[in-house]
């Protein structure tokens, strides 16, 4: 077995003079607590506080940045423990599917994969060993030990990782009890909830009648009529607000707002509601309801978030044996200047409304993202997100925006992820990162060295806290 | 107060190495003459050269890359003077606006703008203070005291700027009574015009009906008649050259061209004139127009600049507020290779002609414009423009053309301003990023050091001499 | 005339450490064999092993990435010695030419051409002098003595150019004889073929009539069925594969697949033969039988590789007068995601399949390529292609492919080239940037040195092997 430490000086620009820069940045930052305003954890840990089971269970099978890469290379998932379609777990020894990972742990070399799950194994588990074949049963022992020990338990990583806030992201048909059950447990972490209601919205989403059934039970309205259907929207939204919701989220396969006549919007949805909409209308549809959420954001004040440009479940045979977000969802070129100016039109000028724009199509940067978002008041930049979610794709997030739309129009880090062990090792990769940034900029003499530890600063905790409503008033709001 | 100074290595790579050499290409080509070829400075300045009234109406008010940030952050364009739609000035306090506009400084960090005025208030007004709440006041007084000396006066600034030619832009309706009282001044500065006939040209412009008409008064033609329409083109044409221009340019959102039997242009231009042209023809109309302007180019020897891409006016309440050039155009997605066939089928092969391609899309660099004007003899590469006229946008125009079309189909740099103080420092800019692209070459052993000199200065002045005819000839010929 | 050497460090990182680490990796790879699984050298001169000519003919006449520049800059193709349409030869000198080419270097400056030409003129001929008008005659004396003497014949120079595999690439009409007489002539240099059925797969080939009538004599098939026309293909791949081949090649404008039914496809072949196939069937028909060749892979395990996104011959006056292949074929803007659907749905799971996809659209890179092939079990990814073969080019492509696709879905390096003697030249290129690439890796602390070190290998031999199926079982498979 190899020896492994993470080098202090990771990830920073290589020249000495920059790199002393940077390192004296990021030691302001690195300590700053970590608010995590967007992402896709289990809100149960929390709420039951359970133990997790092994290695396999909790670092592996849920993680499609990892499973992908092993199916690239002609691996089977039943063979890493990746549930089928339907949550069917296959029969695999959780040790073996290890093994046969580690094995192959080379394949993410120059991947985040391999920086994130790197961090974990050594800052969260304290191995300094790096993993592959021969170490594969020791490391497995060591997290599984750790596990079943109560320093490893949700609640106690959520405090030792110093999360000040950590969102979570639940449908429209979601009653919430995990939430209210965290509430209830009068535990102090603040977990709070994201309204996202993609299966309520897309005619085309495979629970749209299921979730539909629901929404309607939950509210209670008439989700038959278009007024109706809006208000349940309103009371849902309420609802998550009361969970600590700040925002709102919609990931849609494009951009595309519309801003229907009510008549319009009669017809459309009775159509919609009717089964009988074909996908041209579908797409109508999601583009009015993208409008309408802004509309109800100018009212309520929740954040909203776009998350357009993935083309879903692109392996039908893949979809059709396991389902959902198994690795096959591939961005697609992505407009937002003609899509969102139907929604522009309407609210763009508005100084209280925030609309935060992602993409999956780097070309956006500097042709759409960066000019739209340094004009309109409303607009802000999410961060570099998902396949850009890297060392790489951060910089060139960073230089290919930041001329046009300055520092002050971003809204920090998202770590938009699943994997609760590594969100302390996504912030620290995206604060090294944003810190090599800042340090070329002094170095090459763009911006004051005391200008850089502002803005390293910002990014770290201003932005987001501004961009996601997380300042002191919404914090009274949610103790009320 | 907090002190401020411009680092006389500032944009220059950190790497001690590539900096030295930088500094010592930047070194042969800091104090080369200016040559501005392209931009839209206000001839009446130099016609008058009249004091201008304060740094909020000089620097501020005019400038959209400074003021649509502002907004951006929700702040009221009122409340910083800029006029409203017609021109009418918003009842502001200049004094109070730059007092806004100081305390909100830090949003221009890692722009181009904050490294452009800090530029000017260094080096035009030899303020050594940063600019911030704190010293708003105190700039405001220093530069106004400046510009009420004869120091500041446009002329005598033109020459301490050391400026070999400057080019202005003005409409086919202009009737260029400032050029000709510059040039019946006496005054030796070398001013000349641009023609931009897009207002008589693109049936949708909002001045098109009245420009026409000024068109038809200022040449005497026909306008009505497809024949007598052209010959009004060249006419006016003439009447550029005999101020100086050696250049047309050309804006409309595609790059779109035709090259219709003469037939069916008079059909089409009859639409247009009889105001029935819908959306596809106006847009065939400019298409068939700028293989008119090659065509005349071809005769009367004037360079053509084909600047496509911008949506103007995307944000539709602003635009019915404060009119154009609000900081609202948005860069759209660009085609050149279909686009342009229709005219390069006609002219591509011509060795006499200069069409100078420039784009809002980076994606066009590689995939499109090397590869075109790499192969084609009559297309040139503008620079790095608007959005992507700022250091990392410089590189990336450099890193993403070279390779292909080489150094040689490239223009030099154009300042494209408005801003006419700024310019000095724009070329700063561009000399510096150039040369330290430059030391990169040479210290990744890929040019020469004698060869990087050379480029240092082909790229400074004599790519843009030859680019836009400002060679020997061409000078005698604005003298005849 | 000046002194000229290729530095040693050449396009190695600016900053001493990082360079320090390059250079330690690629003192390691930089004797490895030269495997050229894809490129475009004339096989007639490994079978006739007869001397070249001169050097305008050996080195520029035949080159386009050197004379499309030199023609973009006004110079005339008959004077440099080009072909016209039909191979006839223009009554150029071919010294005369030469001196016009040498005179004309410094186009070159910053092109991978000029690295390329260097490293010819220094390694192959030892020639340490700069090239230009100084030394035009003097170079071209030098080349010519070289090429009459026996170390310069082909053979000669592909056992000194250590090759230990070069693929060319012929057509389906091809009677493979160079390669039969290679075979024939005991020599053991390893020159292998590819199979590239275009012109008789694209109904809008010019050469579409001609070579199914040259594919129906070579194979006895009735090509006039859609059974038959796939047997043809059948056994011409049978044909390719001994003589060697280990992959096909497919260059269509698009990336479009289809799935037909057997009746659509007899159909549409039946238009295809007749000669009835409009724009919209005859691409349809492209699409199908990209199809049909990943299933006929699937069955004889040859790697199929997909070049799409090229605009041919895109100057129509150059055209009819030079021909295809003149530096005027322009790319296009590419879609994968849509386009590779049909197949993908049919094979993207097969595991021992390989399809390499290339792209002149290096949008696609982040935002397609790499997350497809992150996934797709059958999906490789091509290397940094024609426009973008090079340091810059390749650069991008390690940058935004391997995070998302990591190294081990690449498939090394292709120099495909007709330039047989600039093979060493631009492997090297490719080695010293990638060891650059991996060095700016180790020195961020992102890989260790010893996976740096075993990366630079792969790079370099052992993912070309794996791609092109070239390891052990294959070769005996050639033997047998």
């Amino acid at each position: 077995m190899s020896p492994f430490n993470l080098h202090p000086d990771r990830l920073f620009p290589a020249d000495p003079g920059t790199r002393a820069i940077a390192r004296a940045l990021y030691e302001q930052v690195a300590n700053l607590p970590i608010i995590s305003p967007h992402g896709h954890t289990d809100p149960a840990w929390f709420a039951d506080d359970q133990p997790w089971s092994n290695p396999t269970e909790l670092l592996l099978a849920p993680d499609h940045y990892l499973f992908r890469m092993l199916y690239s290379q002609g691996i089977d998932l039943d063979a890493l423990g990746v549930p089928r379609r339907g949550g069917v777990q296959p029969d695999t020894d959780p040790r073996a599917a290890w093994r046969l990972f580690a094995s192959h742990w080379k394949l993410f070399r120059g991947t985040p994969s391999s920086m994130w799950l790197s961090h974990v194994l050594s800052s969260v588990f304290g191995i300094m060993i790096a993993l592959d074949e021969t170490s594969a049963d020791h490391v497995f022992d060591l997290i599984g030990d750790a596990l079943a020990t109560p320093a490893f338990r949700p609640r106690a990583l959520f405090e030792r990782f110093n999360i000040e806030l950590l969102a979570t992201t639940e449908g429209a048909a979601d009653d919430l009890a995990h939430h209210k059950a965290i509430r209830a447990s009068g535990w102090k972490g603040n977990v709070v909830t994201t309204y996202r209601p993609d299966s309520v919205i897309d005619p085309e989403h495979d629970s749209f009648a299921r979730d539909i059934e629901r929404f309607a039970a939950l509210t209670g309205e008439n989700v038959e009529s278009w007024q109706g259907y809006l208000c349940a929207h309103r009371r849902r939204r309420a609802d998550f607000r009361a969970m600590g919701a700040t925002a709102t989220d919609h990931g849609f396969a494009t951009a595309q707002t519309a801003n229907l006549s009510l008549r319009a919007c009669e017809a459309l949805f009775a159509k919609v509601m009717g089964g009988r909409a074909d996908a041209e209308e579908a797409e109508l549809f999601r583009a009015q309801m993208l409008t309408e959420m802004a509309r109800m954001s100018l009212v309520d004040g929740m954040t909203m978030q776009i998350h357009p440009g993935a083309t879903r479940n692109h392996n039908a045979r893949l979809f059709a044996s396991h389902g959902r977000d198994k690795g096959a969802d591939i961005p697609r070129r992505t407009d937002y200047v003609e899509a969102l100016r139907p929604m522009l039109d309407l609210v763009g000028n508005e100084r209280d409304l925030k609309i935060i724009l992602f993409t999956l199509d780097e070309t956006s940067y500097t042709r759409e993202l960066a000019p739209l978002a340094g004009h309109y008041p409303c607009l802000k930049l999410g961060p570099a997100w998902w396949f850009h979610d890297s060392p790489e794709g951060m910089r060139r997030f960073r230089e290919m925006t930041t001329e046009t739309a300055g520092f002050y129009n971003g809204v920090g880090f998202n770590d938009d992820t699943r994997a609760f062990l590594s969100i302390p090792a996504r912030h620290d990769v995206a604060r090294r990162i944003d810190c090599g940034f800042l340090a070329r900029l002094v170095a090459e003499q763009r911006i004051a060295d005391w200008e850089a530890a502002e803005l390293a600063e910002e990014l770290t905790v201003g932005l987001v806290r501004k961009a996601y409503g997380l300042e002191a008033p919404v914090r009274e709001a949610q103790a009320a």
